[in-house]
């Protein structure tokens, strides 16, 4: 599975705009809570350095993800692998005991809607504020073009202007850490 | 979670005979099929020396288990994290993503009794022959005492002799496979 998607800096404000603009183009509310994002490091291999990341998410339900490098520069295109788990501390306990180790907890109220395989998650994230990512799940790669044309059409929909940002949450709140902000 | 076993080879036409008495002794069967499962290595740390296992299940439920080193030698009582996932190919390619690769695979037809959280497995296993496994669960390492000498006991009731194995079927898979047998 390749993961094709977008992300934009809003204000919080934007976001109950951005909900009534969705409803009117069809996008129903598909789930809304707290989702709390484990990463890990590998002890032989820097993920920071490789592109690469490791999560553990908990939420309703749980989740091991792994994402590879980004395969394109605009979009975030990445290979993403991603398995429910029944517990997630336990699946931590034996990511500590093979050598990874946690770099940061990512911390978000996350709202999704979804129209024809297209989600669009309004995140409020603690600690950087709010943003808007537009997503799709392609088999292979010849589809990533056609999936960014219907993303680009539905950022223009929403009105939502500036540039993209392929940084993750994870990279802003290291940078944030680091700056001592 | 530390897991006590113990293990003996028998002769697999005992398998019919072990049942009839479990189930005289008041033990029920509680599971019944074959269980598939891929042992992982790790690329910076051999498993083999330090003695700690990472395995793929693959039954009518799949989990992700990690081994602790063997804490007595006797019996094989070790540390063990044990979690349900919901795909085992997909925590596989994981793995092989995050640099661990595939030792060998170990099949078996394997009868679960179960009485007082005792555990006897009663294991046909592809290449090896027959084995039967008893076992508990203790909280911590204060309960080993208790735990081994019930399980010796029973041992005992089963008319069960010789001398213990320690290894896994895994290490007699790989000694059988190295010796070209």
């Amino acid at each position: 599975m390749i993961e094709v998607e977008v992300k934009y800096k809003i204000s919080c404000d934007e976001i109950e705009v951005l909900e009534k603009k969705l409803e009117k183009l069809g996008f129903k509310l598909v789930k809304s809570g707290v989702e709390k994002d484990t990463y890990f490091n590998s002890p032989f291999r820097d993920f920071r350095k490789s592109d690469e990341a490791l999560r553990v998410r908990e939420s309703d339900e749980c989740y091991l993800t792994y994402k590879g490098k980004k395969i394109d520069k605009k979009t975030k295109t990445r290979e993403e692998l991603n398995v429910r788990i029944e517990n997630a501390e336990v699946v931590k306990k034996i990511l500590l005991k093979l050598g990874f180790y946690p770099v940061k907890e990512v911390i978000k109220f996350r709202k999704i809607y979804e129209k024809n395989n297209i989600f669009v998650c309004l995140d409020k994230v603690n600690g950087i504020g709010c943003f808007v990512e537009v997503e799709m799940d392609v088999e292979n790669k010849e589809n990533v073009g056609e999936a960014t044309k219907k993303i680009e059409s539905l950022i223009a929909d929403l009105g939502i202007k500036g540039e993209s940002i392929t940084e993750s949450y994870l990279e802003m709140l290291l940078k944030k850490f680091r700056s001592g902000l």
